[in-house]
Formats: C-alpha cells, structure tokens, sequence
C-alpha cells in the first residue's frame, strides 16, 4: 500500500502583520513541501509582491475583506483572519489535511469580528471536542530544546495554587505521549521542574516539591503505565537553574515546566529565530511559530522567516510519524 | 606614586570540599596573579598533591583542625573553614587585602562549629556594617552575561509579597553603582525585568509591572540622580522572557531579576561553567564561584576550576578599578 500524505494546511493569520509574508517566504524556502493556504488570495500576493517571492502554489480562498494597510488591524481583517483560521481547521478536522500551522492572528481584530475565543489555542481545543491539551515550545533542529508548560499565561502570584498534581500529572503525560507519538522517541526521558530555587532545598525554600510535584510524577507514572506507550523516565523535582543545561546536553528529551516564564526564558534564549509553539493533545497536528504578528515591520518584506519555516517543517513530521504508526 | 596593589585574600573554604583543590588549580592557572590563601596548610598540601600542582606561593595558616575525610564533614572540618574566613575577611577589612574570594563552605559543619549566620553573605555583610547589598551573577569573559537578584532564597509564592518598590529601587542602585566602579561602566544601561509572562501583557496577567516595579524605577532614577554616577539608563519593565537575549547580544549591560531563578535559569544556561558571583554594595570587594562543596568528587583531584579561576580574575580586575578611581 501507498500512502501520499495530506497536505499541510496553513492558516494566512492577520493580513495587516506579517504572517502572510512568512507563508510566502517559508514556502520558497521549502519548494518540495505539500501545503495549501487558506486565505484572502489579495493579501497573498500582495505579500508575494512585498518579498519578491512566488504566489503560493496551493490556496483556497476564503473570501476579500481587504484592502488592508500593513500595522492597521480593522474588524475587516478580523475577519478575514478569522475566516482563514476556520477554513483551514475544517480541513484538518475533515482529515482533507494531514496537520495545521498557524501564522499569527491580531486578537483583539478577532474578538472585534466575532472571535469569541482568547486565542488560536483555546478554538482549537473547541474544535477538537476540549481535550487535555498543553503547549511545547520546540525547535526543528536536532539537539533542540523542548519545553511544556504545566501553566501559562497567569500573573506568577497566581502559580503555586492553581499546581495541583491532577494538573501536572496530565502535563507529563502529554509531554510523554507526544514524545513518542509525535517526535518518534522509543523511551522519552523527562525532567520534572520544581518551583522553588534549588527546588526548594529540602523544604528550605517551598514545599511544593513533595507536597505538589513529586506525588504528580507519582501519579503520571501510574497513568503511563495503563498507557502501553513503553518506558518512559521520569527524573525530578528537578533544580531549575540547573535542569535545561542537562536538557541541551542531553540528559532529558522535554522539560516540564510549572509556569510560563520557566520554560519561556530558557527557550528564547537558545530558540529566538527558530522556535515553534505545539499544541499537544488534539487530535491532529497543530504548530506555529514562536512570535505575534510584527505590526512594526509588516508588509515591508523584511520578516524573517526562520520560526514559520520550523514550524511547516515540524508539522509535516509529525503528520508523517502520526501516519506511520497507524499504519 | 606608584601603587601595588594589594593581594586578593583567598578563603580556604570546605576542607572537605572542592575548595582546596580549585584554589591550588586556579593559582597554577594564574602565576601571575597576587594571592595570599588563607587556610590550613596541611589541607593545601593534600589538595596540592591530589591535582598535581604546586602549594600556593603565599599561605597564612589559619591553624590545623585536621585530618579531614573527602566528602565528609566534621564540627573540626567546619571550624577549620570558619578560622579561614574570619583571617581572610579580617584582611580585606584591614585593607592588607584588596578584595575577598572565597571557596565554598558547608554551612551545616560550619553551625555546628558555632558560626552564627546562614551562609558567607550574611557574615560579611555584618562585618561590613550591615551596608544594601545584593548578589550579582556574571562571568570574566567579554559579553558575560550580569543579573542582580532583588530577591533569593525563598519559595516562588513569598516573591510578589516581599517586592516592594524601595527594595527594587535598591537593588537597581546597587546595580547602577556597581556597574561604575566595579566594572567601569560610564553609562550604564540596566533592564529591569517584569515579574509576570510577558511584563503582564498590560495588567492582563498580574499588576506588579505598573504598580511596584515601574514605581520602583521612578525612585531608582531619583535615586541616582543624587548620586552624581553619571548617566544611567533604566530600561523596563522588561519581558521576561526576551530580555536575556537582549542583554546579551549587547542592548543592556546587565538585567535587575524579581527573583532567584529568573535570573539564575538564564545565567546558568549560559556560564555552567565559568560563573562568578559578585556580594555587590559591600566596602570590599568579593567574588566567588557559582557552585558549591561538591563532596562527590572532592579530594580526586578530578574538579573543574573554571569557575573560581573567573572568580580570581574578577576579584583583581574589581580591586584594580576601585583603586585606580580612589586615586
């Protein structure tokens, strides 16, 4: 039996910043990729123009609600994101592609068109029936960093009660079944993060770590274990200002992290060109890059495309690896 | 006039430490470097036979409290390292030194010898006069990396009650005044990072950015405004998770962190190996290595002394400025 893959699909972003000058780029970059993006046609290839670069190959259109100027987000191009965003979704619901990247949207144009969600992350969830689900940040080159964020866009004060082991048990096991499912590891080997500095020093500093943290790992090793997913290690409370070095050198194929910033610092630091957000958990695919809509420098065609091209060469992996083992 | 400079004083530190073994390491690294180690001279002769290098060229023997076990403390052990330290700083203090460096002590063998504070800092910021000081990280090499820590050693969840904007204003003075006649900076320019993801995103994910650390700059700037430093450029607050790249490709010489591993994930991401912590605001200079006792593989002559050779070298380039600006 032969099997050609369904195509990537790609979802244009907001036509006022910069994500349909990174589709264009991205795909001259990747001329052999199968791909279709949804979008306003207009908007393309004005972003075409801009960076000298080729109309994609594959579009569906999703309707005109331009003209749009570069920096000025209006509800028009609320809408027309929106409506780019919702097309290329159904494609991969309806299984007519294989995985979904996501240019960046313009939120608040979003909500001023209807959008009634906070953003890509929690439609998706919707879309797939709101299933456990959390957010990687990965880079497609080898050695990369990968991180999972246990909690995310909350003020730090809020962290420590909304960590429960429930919550940071099902973190680890989406870190673990998308190590194996989705990057193709046998035996995955993740680190667990504390919270405190020297993860608490024996309770010196917090005692998160064993009243919180170590009965999670507790609990995602016995979830992982009615898993039939293989061994998976599990190595932690680990010391956070010492756990990421240990990940780059190779010791842990993930870090999971208990807040936002712990695993965002790190991972901007080493990935701030090439780094790409999953979501894992759904049911299909889902990447994008690591950065917004660039109001500042949209429509001049100086974008750099580096995070958008990781980010189309990730989901096409991982379609591939999902289509492998259903095999 | 011609001025020598006086010698940096060395603390033995843990004779069943690392310690012993990265100073005789470090001075054979640095033949020229002006040095008196403060200890007991059999540990340094042990340590000196275990690495292969020469006894240190200046010694002053701070009594004999052995034989010690690698990797196994004693109440002995500990008042050997505490003798150490009281000569040591005793001659920073009386100036027969120009700077403290000071290998790392078990501060549980040091209790139990009767040392009365929770570790080095504490100590000699009481023999200091109990001066605002704070605890700088960064390393010898051009580009280091600088982070200073409002707060340290405590749980994650005390972090937003114990910021305040006279304790961040202090430490961005401390910062700033180190900056000049530390490190020799005639402009320096410091981020001060947000405690929250993305600075707060605006107050949409916690209100510490508008109303304790911006309010905290304002007074910093009035601050030193008095001080007569010279221009000092504040920048934030910064996103935490963009503003360690930027630091670091040259837009801020050094990053103001809410808390322990905001700064120390970063920094230890990029100087594993060659960290050096600086006590800043101190009337001596003092540096020391970023890592600890390491009884694991004490006494085989097996350590790295990356670290504590960046340490010495701080210590005297520190001294040398503040000498060359008091004349």
């Amino acid at each position: 039996m032969t099997t050609r893959l369904a195509p990537v699909a790609i979802s244009m972003g907001d036509p006022t910043g910069v994500g349909p000058e990174i589709i264009v780029r991205a795909l001259a970059a990747r001329p052999g990729l199968e791909a279709v993006v949804y979008g306003d046609p207009d908007v393309l290839a004005a972003a075409a123009r801009a960076c000298g670069a080729a109309v994609p190959a594959r579009m569906v259109s999703t309707g005109r609600h331009g003209p749009h100027a570069p920096g000025a987000p209006t509800a028009a191009s609320g809408a027309a994101q929106v409506a780019a965003l919702v097309a290329a979704v159904d494609a991969v619901v309806d299984g007519a592609c294989s995985a979904l990247c996501t240019a960046p949207i313009h939120k608040q144009s979003a909500h001023a068109a209807g959008f009634a969600y906070p953003g890509h992350t929690e439609y998706l969830a919707h879309r797939a029936g709101d299933p456990p689900h959390a957010m990687m940040l990965t880079a497609a080159r080898p050695g990369a960093l990968r991180v999972v964020l246990a909690t995310t866009h909350v003020a730090l004060a809020r962290v420590p009660a909304l960590l429960s082991p429930a919550l940071i048990a099902r973190t680890i096991v989406l870190c673990a079944r998308a190590l194996v499912a989705d990057f193709g590891l046998e035996a995955p080997r993740i680190a667990v993060c504390g919270l405190n500095p020297h993860a608490g020093e024996a309770g010196a500093f917090g005692r998160e770590e064993a009243e919180v943290i170590a009965p999670a790992m507790a609990l995602a090793r016995q979830e992982l274990a009615g898993l039939g997913l293989g061994p998976v290690r599990l190595d932690g409370p680990a010391v956070p200002d010492a756990v990421f070095r240990a990940a780059v050198t190779g010791a842990h194929d993930a870090v999971v992290c208990q807040y936002h910033d712990q695993g965002l610092i790190p991972f901007k630091l080493l990935h701030f060109d090439d780094g790409v957000n999953v979501t894992i958990g759904l049911p299909f695919v889902r990447t994008s890059p690591d950065h917004g809509t660039a109001h500042d420098i949209a429509g001049r065609g100086v974008v750099r495309p580096d995070s958008f091209v990781a980010a189309l060469d990730m989901a096409a992996a991982m379609a591939a690896r999902r289509a492998t083992r259903a095999r």
